[in-house]
């Protein structure tokens, strides 16, 4: 027998009721036009893929969390922590797509590691990602910022900062700090953190490595030179005097391109951020991520994303470059934002609630009409009084309730009450529809 | 390293893309737009709960197939094999909820079990169902009816036969074979094979069994007397002569009631089917299947549900019946049953595709603007050749090219050229919509 206590979701996850759960599917619908208006094809993968897939590359932290579970035949799989593995999984072993191959995808995705409700982080979440695979240009980029900057508009998010970062460029900065090549990967880890824990805890962190990985020097000329102010031109100009590797000059050409394409478009909310890190170790060139400007309200990034040249490559065991970028859009952390600026949400989407009077099998029959009409109706399917079903559908917030009794029936009409204010008229069928649209 | 060979997804799952994807979305569309039409509310509920919730009841069969994990806590954790005993979790602990509670839910579940792909037969699939807690009559089986005929016909799945039964007058006729209460059950269970193993497979597994179980002429029986011709009142004329007990004369009680209703809605595509079993062990009363006429095309139920007055009681440790009942549409079979009826699918929701001759970033901006008038726009981020990128426009299905040269930029104007047979017209920026859609 199970003990009340036990009865609750597992730890780390949650529902998603009524209005909150309608706020979430206008977000993916409104997501889900945006890609389409800009050329991406849908791709669904399934939740649970091969263990080996999933641990082949990426993630750094995240492999720690993985969920893995196997089937009857003892073979190890794992719940995907991200899309973009099950993305380099279908398309090493699609020969036939063509590039660019520019693809959505909506889903959940599954991490084993501490959780933070308040900032809508969850063990179970969900995330909206495009990608474009097979475009090295900047004008990638600059198309996935164009989407960004329409879904910020049409989510109703208010004023948002991009960032913009590139993996040369804080290469070629790690490079102008004496970084070996074997303590980048660590030092990306530790600066990723900056928005977390601060520049004091990021400095803890770094002297916590030893002086063997990063040196007190480095530190604090690593530190220095990402933290850099300024706008846009500024921290180019500075950081063409102190970069000199081919690598990171490569990389400030890029960032150079981007914010033209930039100018183009008058994004001015576009920041070009050097300490801007990214947890995941697959990134090599562009990195970004969309916060709000109003930072009380959530001040986790609502999407994020970043350039990923080697990982479809290695996949494949190719040596040529496979192009990619991709940017993630998280779903309850848009909720979260969208949610804390208004709060006006409906509890139901249903127009009209029948109220039959002994007339059940009619009453069904009429409000299939109605249905057939789309007008979204709701039947008093237990046949309680009109005092206990009128006080049922202004409790949900339903505008109209329909009476049916003999005489509508036999008149062909619905008595209709507008709870608002209690106007009652007694309209035809027919004209039900415009009744509503009129009257709402 | 990943071998080739391990590049795949894991047994039992598949990728939906392009067309197959766009068809699944449609068919959520459509579901999720006649469910609101009904008054029915959203729920998400997490992939993944307690293992107890999940083997606390249900299933039966089912119970072998979950998939487990556990988190870094240790917790035993269990993948959702249907939306049900999620449903019972969420409304056990809402005590807020008002009845009749209405809800839907779109979702994957996952069984760790025997696969089918051509009936559309996977290890996860996706579920949408719509229940109703709280209702005791017929009126709420007569609402889901009127729904599922309603998708059936919005869907385009052609004509339908809507199976009907009822457990109790199942029981009645296990009754009058004198099959013990222990073994009601296993005969349940086995019935449910019916349609998969024929007659003579369920009279093997019956005396498999043995004698002590089910005896030859209870078999005999029990096949013989759900197996009965006619229709559906002779049906019920029959039963009504041979079922002696209380609970199964309230079976065909309500059984009476149900095809009263469908009288009235003129539904003459539902069928009284005494043999129909469901092999989920929580079905109290009402059960139902709906298959196409046409078996050919897929000859498993596209949907299926039943009454589960109990559940829900023996969940919160409630003597009194919580009254419910619900439907689930099978995802993957509905498109197989769509796909094979035509396929005359898009591959791309894609209208123009921008070329760039050297002008990028002003070609994006106006690619921007498209994409603010809801012009499903797409763009040639590689700077490719006017000739290679119409290639590619034309093998991804997409009917309009629109070059942006210099001369297009001063003049403010787009090249269109309609692929499926070459004209081609400069037009300006505002009429862009207007003319597509004209010229289609």
């Amino acid at each position: 027998m199970l003990k009340k206590d036990d009865i609750k979701p597992a730890k780390g996850v949650r529902d998603w009721y009524g209005r909150e759960a309608l706020l979430r599917n206008r977000v993916r619908d409104t997501l889900q036009e945006i890609f389409q208006r800009y050329g991406y094809v849908p791709l669904e993968t399934p939740v649970i893929e091969r263990e080996d897939i999933l641990s082949f590359k990426g993630g750094g932290e995240i492999q720690k969390e993985i969920f893995k579970l196997s089937d009857q035949g003892k073979r190890s799989l794992a719940l995907r922590f991200d899309h973009t593995l099950p993305l380099a999984r279908f398309f090493t072993t699609h020969k036939e797509l063509k590039k660019p191959f520019k693809r959505y995808v909506m889903g959940e995705v599954f991490r084993d590691g501490p959780t933070q409700p308040d900032q809508g982080r969850y063990r179970v979440f969900s995330q909206c990602d495009v990608d474009i695979i097979g475009v090295k240009g900047m004008a990638a980029e600059a198309e996935l910022l164009t989407l960004a900057s329409d879904a910020v508009t049409e989510l109703g998010l208010g004023k948002v900062t991009i960032r913009i970062n590139n993996r040369k460029v804080l290469d070629g900065i790690m490079d102008n700090a004496d970084i070996s090549e074997t303590s980048k990967l660590q030092a990306i880890l530790v600066l990723d953190k900056l928005d977390k824990i601060g520049v004091e805890g990021v400095e803890k962190e770094f002297s916590a490595l030893g002086s063997t990985v990063i040196s007190d020097s480095a530190i604090k000329k690593l530190i220095g030179n990402t933290l850099i102010e300024g706008d846009n031109k500024e921290k180019t100009d500075f950081l063409h005097g102190i970069i000199s590797s081919e690598k990171g000059k490569e990389g400030l050409e890029e960032i150079g391109h981007l914010l033209d394409y930039c100018k183009e478009m008058n994004f001015d909310f576009v920041e070009f951020t050097p300490s801007l890190a990214r947890g995941l170790d697959y990134y090599t060139g562009t990195t970004l991520e969309v916060f709000l400007e109003n930072k009380e309200v959530i001040d986790s990034a609502l999407l994020a994303g970043g350039r990923f040249d080697n990982l479809l490559g290695d996949f494949s065991g190719s040596d040529e470059p496979i192009y990619a970028i991709g940017i993630s859009f998280g779903l309850e952390r848009i909720c979260t934002a969208i949610e804390s600026s208004s709060l006006n949400g409906k509890e139901t989407t249903t127009e009209l609630f029948i109220i039959p009077m002994k007339t059940m099998a009619q009453s069904l029959k009429r409000a299939h009409m109605l249905r057939k009409e789309k007008i979204n109706t709701d039947v008093e399917l237990n046949g309680r009084s009109l005092k206990a079903a009128m006080r049922y559908a202004n409790s949900s917030n339903i505008p109209f309730v329909g009476i049916i009794g003999e005489d509508e029936i036999n008149n062909d009409v619905i008595s209709i009450k507008r709870l608002s204010d209690g106007m009652q008229n007694k309209v035809k069928i027919n004209d039900v529809k415009s009744y509503l649209k009129e009257n709402r």
